[in-house]
C-alpha cells in the first residue's frame, strides 16, 4: 500500500505536514490546487465536500486541515484516483477522505441525488481539441486539456450535486473568466468572490480564484489580489501563511 | 466668461495644472474620472475621442494632456455642460474640446452617422428607481444614478458610436462588473483590460475600469490593481502618479 512507483516521490504539503505522493510522469498538483483549498469557504465541524478533478487528492487532503467534514474526490484516471488513495491511507485519513473513479459527467447519476455543502474544482485549463493532443503524454493531458470534461461541464456538475445556498468554488485562468462567470449564472451558481493572482506586482494576473452561491443573490465582491512572488522573487508573506501556515 | 457662482470653486488638476471648475452643490469630479482618463487607450496624435455623461468635462480636459485628438463631450444636465465649456475656456481648449448638452439616447441621431476611436463613460452608478430619489439635490441625482440613462444605455450608445476596432472604456462599481460585461459582449465590445481599485491593500476592490474593442476578439488580460492608499493613509507612489505626473 504505502510503495511507490519509479516516477514518483512523496512531497510534504499544508500546515501540519501532510505526505502526498506526486509522478512528474502523470501528476504534480500545482500551486493553483492549494490556493483553491485555501481561498473556498468550508464548514468547520460537519458536512459533505466533493472535490472534481482531483487528481492526486491533493485538495481533499488539504481541506482535511481546515474541516473535520467528510470528502469525496472524483477522478477519471485509474492511475491518479490510485495515488490518491495511497496519500490519504499515507495519512491515516481514510475515514473522511473517499475517491470515486468517475467520469464527472457520471457523478449525478453514481452520487443518487446525494448533495454536497462545498463542491471544488481544478479543472483542465485548456480548451484543446482532442485530435491536436496525439503524441503526447496522455496522463498530463488529460489532466490539463478539456479532454473528457470541458469547462461548462464541471460548472454543471457542481451545480447539479452543491445544495441550495451551498458553495462551489473554481480556479482557472483569467482569459476564461466571462466563460467561467457565464456558465455560472447559466446553471444557477451566482458568483460572490473573485479573486486574482498576479505572479508578482505589476504584472497580469495569472490565476483567478471564484466562489459562488447556488441559488444566491447577485452581489459579486472583489477580494483583495494575492501576489505569489516578491520582486526579489522570494514568496510574499501571504504566500508563506498559504503554504506553510506561518 | 470666467465669473464663477457662488458655489463653484477652482481646483487644479492633471500634469500640467489644469483648471476646472467644481461645485459641491451640483457636481464635482472624484478619483473615478481621474483613474478612467489615465486607463483608456487613446491615439496620441490624432482622432476623435467621445466622453459621454461628462459631467464637468474632466475626463476631455485630462485626455487633452494625453493625445491631440479632438474631443467631444455629452451632458444632459444645462449647468453643468455650461461649467464644463468655461473650464475648457479658461483653459483656451476651445479648439480641440466641445462639449453637447444631449441625452446620451439622442446622441447617435444628433451626431448623424459620425464614429469615435475611443468612447469614455464615468456613468451614474447606481439603479435606484427614480421614484425612490424625490427631496434630493437633483444636479447630483441625475450624476449619480440612472436616471435618464442606464447602464445599457451607456453601453449600447458607446458601441453605436465607436468604430469597428475603436475602444469603448468604462470606470464602475465592482458589484456591477457581471452586468457590465454582459452589456459590453451583448453589444460587441469585447472586453480586453480589466483593471481593479482597492481603497488600500488587503481591501476588497471599490471600483473598476474596463476598456473593450469593438468587434475585438476574446482575450481579457486583469491588469495589476491599483492600491490608492498606503497603510498610513498617504497616496501610493502610483497614485501619485496618476494624479501628479510625478
Amino acid at each position: 500500500m504505502f510503495e511507490l512507483y519509479e516516477d514518483e516521490r512523496i512531497d510534504f504539503i499544508g500546515k501540519e505536514e501532510l505526505q502526498i505522493i506526486q509522478s512528474h510522469r502523470v501528476f504534480s498538483f500545482s500551486l493553483d490546487a492549494i490556493l483553491l483549498a485555501n481561498f473556498v469557504h468550508v464548514p468547520i465541524q460537519k458536512g459533505n465536500l466533493l472535490d472534481l478533478c482531483t487528481g492526486n487528492g491533493v485538495i481533499p487532503l488539504l481541506l482535511s486541515q481546515r474541516s473535520k467534514a467528510n470528502i469525496t474526490g472524483i477522478e477519471i484516471q485509474e492511475r491518479l484516483y490510485e495515488m490518491a488513495r495511497r496519500s490519504t491511507a499515507m495519512n491515516h485519513m481514510e475515514e473522511r477522505i473517499e475517491f470515486m473513479r468517475a467520469d464527472i459527467n457520471d457523478a449525478p447519476k453514481l452520487l443518487k441525488g446525494k448533495k454536497f455543502d462545498v463542491v471544488t474544482c481544478n479543472p483542465p485549463y485548456f480548451n484543446t481539441a482532442a485530435k491536436d493532443l496525439i503524441n503526447v503524454n496522455e496522463h498530463l493531458a488529460i489532466a490539463r486539456h478539456e479532454i473528457y470534461c470541458s469547462l461548462e461541464d464541471v460548472v454543471r456538475v457542481s451545480a447539479h450535486l452543491v445544495k441550495h445556498g451551498g458553495k462551489a468554488a473554481f480556479v482557472h485562468r483569467p482569459n476564461r473568466l466571462l466563460e467561467i462567470v457565464n456558465f455560472m449564472r447559466a446553471y444557477h451558481i451566482e458568483p460572490k468572490r473573485l479573486q486574482f493572482i498576479h505572479p508578482v506586482e505589476g504584472k497580469a494576473a495569472n490565476m483567478l480564484l471564484i466562489e459562488g452561491t447556488k441559488k444566491g443573490k447577485p452581489d459579486l465582491k472583489i477580494l483583495p489580489p494575492i501576489m505569489i512572488h516578491t520582486k526579489e522573487g522570494h514568496y510574499t508573506e501571504e504566500m508563506k501563511r498559504i503554504l506553510y501556515g506561518k
